[in-house]
């Protein structure tokens, strides 16, 4: 059976949330611990360069991540964990693929035409403010998958595009250079999204999230702020729609989701039901807590992992990268193509 | 007193001819020898794969005009010689100021536009058969010069442009991040351009030139070849458009100058004029053809001296991107901006 190639970039834009922790954290985590699955994640610093530009948060951002996923169990010795910008060969690929890409397709790419259409809405210049960054980022993330031969890449829906994006400047080289690169498959995420305090998508940019690392009496008073509707204890209640109830499923047993649906029939308090919310999570993720505030007070060791994590990638890239390289015409002198 | 930096760009794309020596070679060398300057010349090689995409083209340019240099007298002891894809901190540079760089200033340079209008012209697609490298290459070339903090750059009037873009996302990145890179000054090249075969500027796509390194007969079947007006022996001769005078001048001293343009007013025969050139050229050129045929069989020791040239180049390059990628936020964990 051939060994499925799993990549996986982290968003390097502050403290994971629980919204992060379901959807993406945990599921990865459990399928890096197959056994045919090299599985690769790396921090995304090069993509949050785009929008990002104060270097104490970058920075920050960047070490929480990483410290949170080592924290909910990531093992680096079955895992590769990695910063971006520690791999050369990125980069080199990203100039590379940029010579085989053409402008139209990236003047169709969904977040530069969302960026004109705003302006143009607004009367302004179709290009107004934006940066040659988010202009040609689809090459860049061309280059994060195809510099490993990922096969599998699972992404939100967002990114779908982006996929078939990498799928066709991997068959223009292939076709053009010789078969050097695996077109890599779409894996559409299929988590549910976790709801947030106010009941819209969990997200920073509603400022509605549950960080995944906050003491316990902070995670106690900020489940207890969830909004639920004025139904008083005794009451039935639906699940529908209840944050708590969604949150609670995505935590629980079977079992325990079954008892907390006949609770909730029942007229079980909203006092009570975060209380038991509150209690579920902070079951799951209590030891992971301990962990984090126990690495975060070890930067050092967090970047010799990482480091440790560059060197493990780097026995895939560098080689892959030397034959692209004398594919195109740049090998050294007197060596053959 | 303050060192300089010089820094040029040698594109590569086969084997330079009489115009590429007079107009570049032969004062960049002599350029280099002077105490006050540490002079960089780089293969463009990651240039040349926005148009050339045939791979052993691009390797056999690169190896010729590696060697040209060589035996043209380019002291790899005084000045620094490397392979750009030898060098990673220049494509991670790349990275870095494409974050920063406007969408709007591509918009503007020439040679996109260019190619814009030729395809309105034609009722194209604006962006039809346009590369992402034709687009953004004067981000490439920002890298180039600031990845060495070079001071001073010389370059071709058509290239005045792109320095300016080097200049100004310079300026960006200092008023963000912090002063760290050196405003690179405009050289513009006042060698005149040599004429070719047919009277027009010797030029590869003209088809009129005369290699640097024939052999001696092929070199004076060339230079009998260059066209001339049907003037008789023993009439007198104008040096104004002629191009056997005007290459003569490029080679000759001032008396030798003087001499020949005394034997035109009293009518040189055409053929006469041509022995003398070749003769002329010859003279200088003959032991470097030697050293060029010598060399050209050993290209390992040619990589040899590029790569000591790339490890040179990287002291200075290395430990400037390390500042950049602190200012920027890219740093080690637990290590200090």
């Amino acid at each position: 059976m051939k060994q499925e190639v799993v990549l996986t970039g982290i968003t390097t834009s502050g403290a994971p949330h629980l919204g992060n922790y379901v959807g993406a954290i945990r599921p990865a985590i459990a399928r890096s611990r197959s056994a045919n699955v090299t599985s690769l994640y790396f921090l995304a610093d090069y993509h949050s360069l785009i929008k990002a530009q104060d270097p104490k948060l970058t920075h920050q951002s960047s070490f929480e991540i990483a410290t949170a996923w080592l924290a909910c169990g990531l093992d680096p010795e079955q895992a590769i964990l990695y910063r971006q910008s520690d791999i050369p060969e990125i980069t080199e690929l990203t100039w590379i693929l940029t010579c085989l890409t053409a402008k139209g397709l990236m003047n169709r790419a969904h977040a530069y035409k969302a960026a004109v259409d705003e302006n143009q809405a607004q009367n302004n210049d179709p290009d107004f403010g934006i940066t040659m960054g988010l202009y040609s980022y689809p090459i860049l993330m061309s280059a994060d998958i195809l510099a490993f031969n990922a096969n599998k890449v699972p992404v939100g829906k967002d990114q779908v595009q982006h996929l078939e994006m990498a799928r066709d400047v991997a068959q223009r080289f292939n076709h053009h250079y010789g078969e050097l690169f695996t077109l890599p498959e779409v894996e559409v995420a299929e988590t549910p999204l976790l709801s947030g305090l106010d009941g819209r998508k969990m997200s920073k940019s509603y400022g509605n999230t549950i960080p995944l690392f906050v003491p316990e009496k902070k995670l106690r008073k900020l489940i207890m702020k969830i909004k639920t509707n004025s139904l008083e204890p005794g009451e039935a209640k639906s699940t529908e729609d209840s944050t708590i109830f969604q949150i609670y499923q995505a935590f629980a047993t079977d079992d325990e989701i079954a008892q907390m649906r006949a609770a909730f029939a029942e007229g079980i308090g909203w006092g009570d039901a975060k209380q038991k919310l509150f209690e579920l999570v902070n079951a799951e993720i209590g030891e992971m807590r301990e962990r984090y505030e126990d690495l975060s007070t070890r930067p050092a060791q967090i970047e010799e992992i990482i480091q440790a994590g560059a060197a493990k990638a780097r026995t895939i890239s560098q080689p892959l990268l030397e034959k692209v390289r004398a594919a195109v015409g740049l090998h050294a002198f007197g060596s053959q193509k």
